[in-house]
């Protein structure tokens, strides 16, 4: 007789979409045995199954979050039943909790660190004191966070290889633009019970992220418009088809907003004072600061929680703009959030995953600063993701290999 | 001071979110002033705010659910303290009890039906007792319903006028191909927590919401494969970019499947055969019937409950197949799902708004018998919906309306 | 050993991609045999294969041109050497010389009209003298023609069964979308030397040929804006993502103008005030009267040929404004002009074919008027077009069949 | 009175659609003075006007093809008739006289080598007795020539420094995805008088031209394929929605191919055996070598041209198999090709400009090698294209600028 039964475990569906993280999990080899890593990171179900990954592949494992607004409680509970996992970390928790959990967690011994927004690498300055010796190394997994490893660069602060996982194409396009592209507008369509076709969507930023949500928004029927600080991206995105527009004047015709430029108060007072009634405002950025919710909050009359995410700021004008998720990140807050698909997450972490074990077994080969992910690596990725997904290449022939090499190519054609 | 508070009511943001009803309800004249409407739609909050537009524009209203699975608890709960509203339906009440409620509301003294799926209608034929006398006249709101009523009007059993209020132009493009394409997509992609982009897709029907579907389901990077019983519309889908196979051979390939041809069994026992190991079956049509649910259930060997909506029926020879929302509408159901984005409901409901008044005045002028809405009032509706969004068109000169009423043209153009 | 040669006959490649027809001209039955059909249409290569059709099914045709800018001199001669076939038309012949060459086709002894405009029709209205005695009907091939002979009907003017074939789903979406479309569009770009990627391209008419050629333009990154007079329309051009604007307004943005609204002076005097210096206007409606180039020629200083099918008019303030093909149709004129993809006039030649067919067996069964194309014949035309693209499709099943026909379906699916 | 007569120059409208290089020829400073400069590119309008701006700037120009077929005659002409400029090329030359053309430019005193392929560097291998003392440097126009220029380098043969100017980002975007991606399908399209919706389009290689081509051709509805040998690529190909097939497989497949790999013998023996009759090959890259055309050539029976620059080749087994324009770049050759848009080409050859003027000017401040064209030129040309578009953008407030450079940023957002 069949029977309606609870999966046992709550996490099985998101690992069987993880099957590049799987093939890690099940080598026979262990890497990284003997190796310790901490990982901050948004705890929701597939940073789990990286979690766990990278214990199955011989390490023990510190774990925090990036951000308090992305811990799913299950996971931590989750985590928590784990060997050689510890968590610091709780759901609901305060931002000066999380502040103290990642500190308790820097006290450790660590040896790679894998980082988002570079989070963990700014605590390490800020209290010097903590600083583990040796570190091997640092991956880290967003393009905020290599910006600033960059900075700290460039103060000389950096005393170990950072590896710059974000930059690599894998993560670029599976990650960024589609990952982000297609959860960002499918959070917010649903949060807010409006759709893309003919909307006038404004997206600031047109790097992968702002080019990911600007395209499917398009796709989907909306009117675009970018904003950019670079004239090159903003000829890309006039050719993409996308109106392009100071943001003072996008201010003025956008109904839906979405930042996602890695830099602060992209809408602020400025705009604030040109925005239509009924203007939704949502980031997609790393960090909560692109929408300056502060500066709106101060000039608005009454701030009310309309629901399914929404804050509604109307201001003395009558007018009234709604910011979704308190201006964090789009596609990983609100009430429906889900974060970034499994299946994409799976190379993104996959790419963590090499560049930790790189990092625990040739980290010296690697000056201090900051690194383009090798090559090689980010192809061993991209090939166990085309078997993963049965997708069958071409290989260069001998003829081809040589045509390649050589500048004298009429030898090898005739 | 600023504080946060909730609004005071939970249906404010969707009814500003449809303003041609708004623009109903707020006028001075009440065309339904004495008329008693009985409505039977999802109860959701976009279907309460249509429920107090025609109540607003004088009609004593009964309402109920026609489905089980789509009523929300705080819209039940906001109608009944709604003065001249009377609520036939509950939260999680079962079909046995929706059924005898349906049956309870056709007991009232009834002028005009607000039908969706032909639910009423249908109840009316098996329960000939309850048949009120004398009804103006059946608006009816989906494809499938208006299907149902042809049959009925075949078999000589329509003594009402029964407005097509689906088939109407702006009805088809805003809410078929845009609204349940763009909802079934954002409902079904957060709850599985995948991806579309490089997913094999299929899509049973290309009719209006099967277009939709297809059609925004490529824009975002599926390769979807297209299955069609009618030869121009299978033509119509090669040339819109879909591979069209017929469902034995889809089935093998596809990853996510949507059904919305109006029809029953539309992947059933001889695709169960074929169907890759993760399959996610997903029904966009009126009816829980065009995936033969029952049918999978009785070969499985282990049928879980693998949360966000989704069952996975383990087939003996290992497979897993998954369906969402027990086969039941896609963007209506699951876990997540906030229905058809209020704004689009907003057109849906003011063509069933005036084809209620049209029955209501002019029933008399209709024969018994499925009729397309007059299109003057397809126009009236569309053009309240250009005025919300802003959009300004342009008038025929009388040179053109000349040039358009004559065959001999070139008096008019030298 | 292998030399170049040129191929024996110029039409074979255009024979070779019109499959259906080529299985109406195989078939061993002629059911035209003793019938007389006149042919008015663009004399270009695939209208070439159509007469060709119609003579190898028995008819004896007589044939002339619809236009006298899309008369194809290589075309003239080798149906000149046809036997069966007799031509009324040259290249480069005058206006008057083709009127009075469809005069003379007129005095002919006919049983079948092909339209196209419907050109011959109002030439019989114009010359009552000529009209055949006992024409068994007309197949008419465009929207404008359709449009025309429903004024003549109005008229009291239609004294034999005219077929809409232009308005089946086959030859809307086949032809006029994905044919006119592609073709309108890679004509004026090859001749323009411009490129579509973030080009402000105003469509004016959201009818199918606006459609195409408004989606298609979008799609390869245009920023695109309809102008329309009926607001069900213009909902559907700002859901399907265009801006949708009044002409005045649109004259202000536009870089390139594509008319398709089968009226006249769309583009007229208060626009030329209007329109950017540099802007291009092209026609894709039937007629060369949408675009007002009389008016614009009266206001300008300077016309000049400035090569690629452009006539630029300089206008007093400097502005120069750009006319191609004069205005007459984007996609048929113009240096590098082929006409429609021959594998899709296959299909709406295949619709003309079963039409006059139709006609010429069953032509008394219909009353004088416009009639659309009888649904089994369009399906016809599309199970063979299926069968020539390799599409197999599904059928309904005996289950499906009582779904669909019954309103009683829980019977059918428990 | 009004009349028409032909433009003065053929060049004037080429010219009109190139503002930015029109920008630097009226600037009065003449940063090139004194300079000779050395172009080898496709002889077609607007390399004139690039031709022209350089000697507006002051250079002495010697310009030559880079390949025999895209020699238009009416530009040869027109620069004969310039001061300044050398030509040495005529329209219909062979290969060999080109050759000898080139190897009399490189007999010249030359101070930059404008390049396309690489062709002159090559030249100047082959021929060491031509090589001119002290050239200041390269600017390499394509990625074939890069990849080339790479190749010289690693065998330690450059002696000047070489600018990749095709790697800019303006120039990837602009024209080798846009640019090539619209006029190599719209070329072909044209030629062959078929469509692209609904056709089984094969796309080798998925770099900038490839993609662009790709892309396009599924945003007009082909359902294509893409077949790579890098996993990236591959990944990515997938994720924008295309099948990624190996070649032996599209092969069998695909109606239509254009190869884009910068590779030889990406369609030859193996897949000649595969391919469906009446597939039409196409290329895209730089060189005739992708399509094995001589390979093709050996095992047919017959072939001849059809017309249109199509050439069938009937292979024994009765397949036909077309090639376009002998395999050369399918977007510069065959009867109706205009190459790329001119104010595409406007932008990089601005980008040319640049680099020569950096060559000439600071050319010392390079080492021998290739090198990326330094971002604030790329940047100067963006701004110039932006304006000439009438596109504004944002720049950073200081606050922004502090955000980016810091680590520490606490402090800038509260």
């Amino acid at each position: 007789m069949v029977e309606r039964e609870h999966g046992a475990d709550p996490h099985d569906r998101i690992r069987e979409r993880m099957p590049v993280l799987a093939s890690y999990a099940a080598s026979s080899v262990q890497p990284l045995a003997g190796t310790t890593v901490a990982v901050a990171s948004h705890l929701e179900p597939s940073t789990g199954v990286y979690i766990e990954t990278l214990r199955d592949a011989g390490a023990t494992v510190y774990c925090t979050a990036s951000n308090a607004d992305s811990i799913h409680g299950d996971v931590v509970e989750h985590l928590d039943a784990q060997r050689d996992v510890n968590v610091f970390a709780a759901e609901d928790m305060s931002e000066d909790a999380l502040d103290r959990a990642q500190r308790d967690l820097l006290g450790q011994d660590l040896d790679v660190l894998c980082t988002d927004g570079a989070e963990l690498l700014v605590k390490l300055q800020s209290h010097p004191d903590l600083s583990p010796s040796g570190i091997d190394g640092v991956a880290e997994q967003t393009t905020s966070g290599v910006t600033r490893a960059r900075a700290m660069e460039t103060d000389g602060l950096l005393d170990a290889p950072v590896f710059a996982v974000n930059h690599t194409p894998m993560k670029h396009w599976f990650d960024n633009v589609h990952g982000t592209g297609e959860s960002a507008l499918s959070n917010v369509m649903l949060a807010t019970n409006t759709r893309l076709a003919g909307r006038a969507v404004v997206v600031a930023g047109y790097g992968y992220v702002g080019r990911g949500i600007a395209t499917k928004a398009r796709e989907l029927g909306a009117q675009t418009i970018v904003t950019e600080v670079d004239p090159r991206k903003a000829i890309r995105a006039h050719v993409d088809g996308h109106r392009v527009l100071p943001m003072a004047e996008a201010a003025e015709v956008g109904e839906l907003f979405f930042t996602a430029t890695g830099n602060c108060h992209v809408i602020t007072d400025e705009h604030f004072d040109r925005l239509q009634d009924g203007a939704i405002l949502c980031n997609a950025g790393h960090s909560d600061v692109e929408v300056d919710v502060d500066g709106l909050a101060e000039r608005a009359d009454v701030v009310s929680d309309i629901g399914e995410g929404l804050i509604r700021y109307r201001l003395p004008d009558g007018r009234a703009i709604e910011v979704f998720a308190d201006g964090t990140l789009a596609n990983l807050a609100g009430p429906y959030s889900q974060g970034h698909p499994a299946e994409i997450m799976d190379a993104t972490f996959a790419a963590m995953f090499v560049a930790t074990r790189e990092l625990a077994g040739q980290g010296d080969d690697y000056t201090p600063g900051v690194h383009q992910l090798p090559t090689h690596l980010d192809r061993e990725v991209a090939e166990k993701k085309c078997e993963a997904l049965g997708i069958d290449i071409d290989s260069l022939t001998d003829r081809q290999r040589r045509y390649l090499d050589t500048w004298r190519r009429e030898d090898i054609v005739d």
